[in-house]
């Protein structure tokens, strides 16, 4: 317990609602922004009263940085679902897990973007922490696109002109972009033209 | 004045204190984000009392239009400069602009980003007045890039593959999540990068 701050009182935080917090935070930041979203309307949504956000998180800041592992967790098992396929041919599981995306996306009505991207907008600039986080899992997620153009390059499947990370990087900086267009014209038209561009043009 | 809310009330609006007000919020929520900066704050930082803001604007959400707008007069001024120069190749003259862009992001530590991008992030499903601007603002920039890649295609500089609007789009899309990992990296990386593969391997 030597970590907790001096000043905690109380009684003991709860894991449930730990979680429960995250799950709810997570939910209405995605929805309505981190600026946006109040600690009150957070310990509201999720039933709990506003000293247990306290008990558990030491800050809003601590609490993002917990929102952003909790969705790059969900991202991460849909990415490895998809991308550690060894059955499907490698370009194949990329354009199968945008494809899925894409869907994923329309069924919400082309709302919400990636929370990455959003906090990346948004708090990037004022806090090392979320950046930390965000830097990490970018990482994370550009070397699962980066693992499968290493295999359709040895495969002859696309050329080795440039190195398969800076391909994941630039696939993903550019899927996050058309995500704000998508935001923008509501529709998946930038979506659609992405995978154009990436399997037509930038991925042969 | 048959347009002016029958409500209003009070000494008429100095078109000074409206353009004083845009820039001033500008200013700020650039830096800061649109939900995080309150017309409080903007209002003190123009040195005008809180009234004078609906006397001019009926609601944040028809102020951040105007924000919109004044960003991107300014950004459609810098694009025409150098877009719109035919005494430069077509590829040369997208070069230089992007080679601009990156070098006024390293004079402010990589911080800010595209206000339009950060707008798409923070207020796109929110506001279908924003959402308009956005998407008027968008597709003039992308037309700018547009017109340079139709004249390098049409000189044979790069392949018809694609047609050169579908192309003007990939590029501003992909600019703006460089942007983003940018903000996250704090280094110029996501830019250089994406300049790779754009005169790399996108516009061959």
């Amino acid at each position: 317990m030597k970590n907790q701050p001096a000043l905690r009182r109380g009684p003991k935080p709860k894991p449930g609602t730990r979680s429960n917090l995250v799950q709810v935070g997570l939910r209405m930041v995605h929805e309505e922004g981190y600026a946006a979203t109040g600690i009150q309307s957070i310990v509201e949504g999720a039933g709990v009263p506003k000293g247990s956000f306290y008990n558990h998180f030491t800050s809003k800041e601590a609490f993002g940085a917990e929102v952003i592992d909790a969705y790059f967790d969900r991202n991460e098992s849909k990415l490895r679902a998809f991308l550690c396929n060894a059955d499907v041919a490698p370009l194949a599981r990329l354009e199968a897990y945008f494809d899925d995306r894409i869907e994923a996306f329309r069924a919400v009505g082309f709302t919400k973007g990636c929370l990455l991207g959003n906090f990346s907008a948004e708090a990037a600039d004022h806090s090392a922490l979320l950046r930390e986080h965000l830097f990490e899992h970018f990482g994370a997620w550009s070397h699962f696109f980066e693992n499968c153009i290493v295999e359709a390059q040895e495969q002859g499947a696309i050329s080795n002109q440039f190195p398969a990370a800076l391909l994941g990087r630039f696939l993903l900086n550019s899927w996050e972009g058309a995500l704000l267009h998508m935001r923008v014209e509501k529709s998946d038209f930038p979506l659609i033209e992405f995978k154009k561009v990436v399997f037509g043009k930038l991925l042969v």
